[in-house]
């Protein structure tokens, strides 16, 4: 993996075709870990905070189940702002740990699919991504790497508490489990505040990938467990597994129901946002990811062959405002980056050769 | 010709493409003529009407200029209501004949470009329409045949007010002379109105071609004079030349002003029209006029090439209600008609075979 491709080229693991992954993107677990008998993050100076980065970046497996990962360490006070939006697009790392960049770094597989950041609100931050509802197969990942880490390292942990982390909310487990989801039908039907209004009793909370706050665009939303204290890793996985297929059960009924209900209306936004991709010369991002949303619902329901899977997943990341930075195109307008997206757009909807006139 | 592409097929003199025609469609002059000591149409019994229907029908020249016309009479009570439609959007039919269709009778030439209607308000009213801007020729083809169906009839006629018609507004030449134009750059540049406001100091009136009273849909015009009384035919005639003229200017300087100015936001309006027309499943009316004005923006100025002149115009029509309608599709709901309308529109930009998924 080049540096190259981890901070510029629009891919993460969930953009593989998988049918099973139409409608869960992505499964990521992560795990709070924090040093024993040294400050947390915050309170760190920076030369500290550096020699802890030292610390776990020599501690990263690189044998048994974890050779070939081909770690790459970033230091992130090395990053370009682009650079450090595309990481951010990609998930691989958090928009807290761009406030202070000194002393921070982030450790990556070749793969895409670890992430480690150094010195966020915890000393080690690691998390494991892959496509669709896969919670267990992360949890073992992350789990192995874990126990390696733990061979080198010594984490704070109380009997009591468990894992020691800065925030409370992170105590015990220090298990974050989420599933990023495309419920693109249960929106249009209305259902959708009315579920989300049930997930808090279920223990979860949600909010939207893309867009300010929990504002979603694109119908993507990201449901993750609410405690970490009080339950064992399994029964969180086990809680996210259930509710998952829940949720992909009713955006399944939904799709059905618009098919029996509303085909043609359905079939005319599909078409248009095809068309709309296909031609357009300036698409804002939030109407980008709207018609993309509206052509992965026409994928799902077999109502569009306009772009494959692979494809689609690629553009979705691939229009957000940092893939379109260069070198050579650093501050794009507003109107200018409209432009570059609508282009991109043009470009994977209708192969390059028919996408430009003038 | 035959019935069917008279009343059924969206076929006018106007699709026929060049280039010139980009802005003006057409030119139609028509005159008004009474049988000299019957009484105006709305005084006639059904009877009286028909005789006059007959007596005109058989005055309608054969020979000379016009051999090989293959004059077609249509009684208007026998038409289907489509049919009327069909035949008003082609502007060879009036709304005010269809009030009272007894005893009212069209006759046609094969072309297209002749067109009588018998006891409309008068008891002929005669056309010529030509594509583009043409006023002397088809005053030339309107006065022969004037001249021809005055030997064998005997028109109203007095000295001091001309033609006698049974509106006053039509005294004296009887000549009503007018265009329609396509001023898409006009109306998106906000200069349509100012313009619009000095045509009646020149004598001239303005109303728009399809959507209700003088509402435009798909920015088309009809400039036409005001005066048929005090001026010579030869006069109207030349000052809807040179009107005409300088507004097909002004068109085209609004055309280089966006050009030059708001380049790409123009190409994004004309892409999307493209592709909305090329992709959706629902079209009303009103936006499939407004997304066929784009493109024909699009093709006038070389940001286009996903349609031919000869086709657009075609589709222009060919969206109007009647032309949805058949035999077997009489009684369309309007979620049907906007059905059919985006069918047609997809096949026509897509070509057949890649219009429809399932």
């Amino acid at each position: 993996m080049t540096m190259q491709n981890l901070t510029a080229l629009p891919y993460v693991a969930w953009v593989e075709p998988q049918d099973e992954h139409r409608i869960v993107l992505s499964t990521r677990l992560r795990l709070a870990r924090n040093l024993s008998g040294r400050n947390f993050p915050h309170r760190l100076n920076d030369a500290e905070a550096e020699e802890i980065c030292g610390k776990l970046a020599a501690a990263l497996p690189q044998d048994g189940e974890f050779a070939g990962e081909d770690w790459q360490i970033l230091r992130l006070d090395e990053l370009l702002e682009r650079e450090q939006g595309v990481l951010l697009e990609k998930h691989l790392l958090s928009r807290d740990i761009l406030q202070h960049t000194q002393g921070r770094a982030l450790a990556v597989n070749a793969a895409q699919t670890l992430a480690l950041m150094f010195n966020e609100e915890d000393h080690l931050r690691m998390q494991a991504i892959l496509p669709g509802l896969q919670p267990e197969a992360a949890w073992q990942r992350l789990s192995a790497l874990d126990d390696r880490l733990s061979e080198r390292l010594d984490f704070a942990f109380d009997d009591k508490l468990g894992f020691l982390t800065a925030c409370p909310t992170n105590l015990g487990t220090g298990l974050r489990a989420s599933v990023m989801l495309h419920l693109p039908a249960l929106q249009i039907t209305g259902r959708l505040e009315g579920i989300f209004a049930q997930l808090p009793q279920a223990g979860m909370t949600v909010r939207g990938v893309y867009g300010e706050g929990s504002q979603s665009e694109g119908n993507l939303f990201q449901i993750s467990n609410r405690l970490t204290l009080g339950l064992t890793e399994e029964e969180i996985i086990s809680r996210l597994r259930r509710l998952t297929e829940q949720l992909v059960a009713q955006e399944v009924q939904a799709e059905e129901w618009l098919r029996a209900n509303r085909l043609l209306w359905l079939q005319d936004k599909i078409g248009r946002a095809c068309g709309i991709l296909s031609s357009a010369y300036l698409l804002s991002s939030a109407e980008a990811m709207q018609q993309i949303s509206l052509v992965r619902l026409g994928l799902a329901m077999g109502l569009c062959d306009k772009i494959d899977w692979r494809e689609l997943n690629l553009l979705m990341l691939a229009v957000q405002t940092p893939f379109l930075l260069t070198d050579s195109r650093e501050n794009l307008s507003a109107a200018e980056r409209d432009a570059a997206r609508a282009k991109l757009c043009r470009q994977k909807m209708c192969g390059s050769a028919q996408a430009d006139i003038l």
